[in-house]
């Protein structure tokens, strides 16, 4: 037993306080924060350091230790998203229904910050930043549980913002960290029910999974991404083509690359003729159902039953044939997670039955599924990209860290 | 093992059908179940005698008896809210964002149905039409768990409307009743996360707080309700007894009745010498702190610690004093379940620091907590009063049942 009750109290107790703020001051204290995080970056460089050479020795992967490392510039890149989250307009106090009633009581729905956020996430520094900077702008505490490998870098992120706050004359303890990197600490923080509103788990599919079903507290589920791109018959093929090799190999560790490409039986053939050299750039694997290796022999390796769920990550697509438009719908609502798919289509008809009956939080029609994303879609900054239907679906802004409440003034009315 | 994953199954491939039909369509179903419901209404009442007549050999509370029971006009009465749900409006493809990028992408945000939605309730066989029809109305399929006392009443209920679905065409899953009312079919329904979108308890505060902790499909906490009413230094005390007169006594039993009277010091006496004889009218009990105890000896009894956390359902009134507002707020974030708080003044900075600072699904100056409701609110029925802030909050309407998915329309665009 960590008992994170103690913090829990105080980011409720923060809360409250930053509820009640008036933007001006918000974006005052975002603003100190990126300067702090600048002017102290070679602190911030020196504990990422540590931290660098405790995981390299502990043989974590290269890919790994590139996303735990600080520079300069991502420092520079970092204070910049904490100043970009301050020019954001301020979701709070907006008036999204308004009506009086016959009986004379004015009612109005105000939107008011979730409360307290935490946070699980791997060894990415960079997160500690963008989701305190996020969720402080909309009015909401945080509570950051980050990944070991990474916490020295957290604890003096932490420290400097919690430093700029106090300085602002803020409450510190709308930003916390969970010092405790154990597995208990997870544990306990996704029980804390009475001090978290919500809690965003961001990582690997694992985590996410892991987060799922295990927490009492309500949780959203983010970026877990098996996308695919359905070629229809009636498809652009060339179109087709360079969409997929943009979907795939523009930056294939992120959620909305895809995974896999579905191709109505009567254009695979020459569809791949025309992708294949382009994936071949980036000497992207191809897995293939029985038909596409009996067309393509050993160009295409054999796809196993798993391949079929799995999100790569990496220069890897699975390739599937189908023989309608329908059952390729199913086969993405049997496979998918509900995260971005796309249709290659000219034909009117069979982009709309697409778009009516795939259930994703974004469904597309001749463009690359990787546009899912808060900045591409006009949203500002996420922090994440919801695949559940609750609360947030797609890009998480701020608008989704908020909620309502219902203010009603009467002048004696009763029932 | 109940095994609930057939019916799971079953109601998500359902869920797919409804999610694509047209509002009449929908309608035409909710008017064919309201008639089956009224012609076959016999056979519902006969189901129901043996309910009861088993309920009754078993020693359950006369309260609970009537809530269990239903009567022709009961029946009337249920079936005309199946037809006012088919006259609201229909919340899907509602385009709630629509925007042009400048790379030509068209995107909009359009409301689509949850998915599946499981309820967990108890004895009341109403819930189980209402539920269903405003779930329905969404384009939800339900997955319905009701108490075992009802269950002849539930069994037939679903039979009746899954017929008159069956007889207009639509697929009978959409509505699904759990036959097994063993505590492990909750349990069960409460982890099957790959079929149920949200979980939504309805009863005490006992079944919600069990359900909210245990869960791991994502779960809307509705009705939890102490309520208060705080009477401030500058309050106009007719209204204010008026109003807690209405808030205690005009029906006690449900979540918006209010169970504390929070009173400023300097106008306690006063105002409660007219408070109490109305609220002796229903013989309303008090339970005070030891100032009010002190004014008026044993016409109040002595609150215990307890009282301040207790949502009595009945005609007992916890009532506090305090020093000031800013304790009354204090005491309400302590003691509040976040459902409806209401302050009585006439001065209108103490009123805004009131509606600013508590966190409750409502809030009101000068009017009862009873209208915290969604016909009351304008907003049609609703299937509960959300206590917690994610997705929803307040009276959860045809909107609150609902999710939505970015369309994204494009001719070839790649990042």
């Amino acid at each position: 037993m960590i008992n994170l009750v103690t913090l829990g109290k105080a980011a409720k107790a923060a809360a409250r306080q930053l509820a009640l703020l008036e933007a001006p001051r918000k974006n005052e204290a975002l603003y100190a924060i990126a300067e702090a995080l600048e002017q102290c970056g070679e602190e911030w460089l020196e504990q990422n350091a540590l931290d660098l050479a405790e995981a390299e020795a502990a043989g974590m992967r290269p890919a790994m230790l590139d996303r735990l490392r600080l520079t300069p510039e991502r420092i520079a890149g970092i204070a910049a998203g904490v100043r970009e989250a301050a020019a954001l307009p301020d979701p709070v106090g907006e008036i999204t229904k308004d009506t009086t009633r016959p009986n004379g009581l004015h009612i109005q729905r105000v939107r008011v910050p979730l409360g307290v956020i935490a946070i699980i996430y791997e060894a990415r520094p960079n997160v500690t930043v963008d989701a305190a900077a996020l969720c402080f702008k909309a009015g909401n505490a945080c509570i950051l549980r980050g990944g070991k490998e990474a916490i020295r870098s957290n604890r003096c992120a932490v420290r400097l913002m919690r430093a700029a706050l106090a300085k602002a004359g803020l409450p510190e303890d709308a930003i916390c960290l969970v010092e405790d990197t154990s597995r208990e600490s997870a544990q306990e923080l996704m029980h804390l029910n009475d001090y978290v509103d919500v809690l965003i788990p961001r990582g690997g599919a694992g985590l996410i999974r892991a987060v799922t079903r295990e927490a009492s507290v309500p949780v959203i589920r983010t970026g877990e991404g098996v996308c695919h791109i359905y070629v229809d018959k009636a498809a652009d093929l060339e179109m087709g083509a360079n969409i997929l090799y943009n979907a795939k190999c523009s930056r294939p560790s992120v959620c909305n690359a895809v995974e896999c490409v579905i191709l109505h039986k009567s254009i695979a053939e020459p569809f791949l003729n025309l992708a294949m050299p382009l994936l071949a750039e980036k000497n992207v694997e191809l897995r293939g159902d029985a038909k596409i290796q009996n067309i393509f022999g050993t160009q295409v390796k054999e796809a196993t039953e798993a391949d079929w769920d799995t999100e790569y990550g990496d220069y890897i697509l699975a390739v599937r044939t189908v023989e309608s438009l329908d059952e390729a719908i199913d086969f993405i609502h049997l496979h998918g997670t509900g995260h971005s798919e796309s249709i290659i289509t000219a034909d009117a008809d069979a982009a709309e039955r697409f778009l009516n009956a795939v259930d994703a939080a974004a469904v597309y029609v001749n463009a690359s599924t990787r546009f899912t994303d808060g900045g591409e879609f006009g949203l500002g900054a996420e922090i994440g990209i919801s695949t559940q239907k609750l609360h947030a679906r797609g890009p998480m802004g701020l608008e989704e860290l908020t909620s309502w409440k219902y203010v009603v003034r009467g002048n004696g009315q009763v029932r």
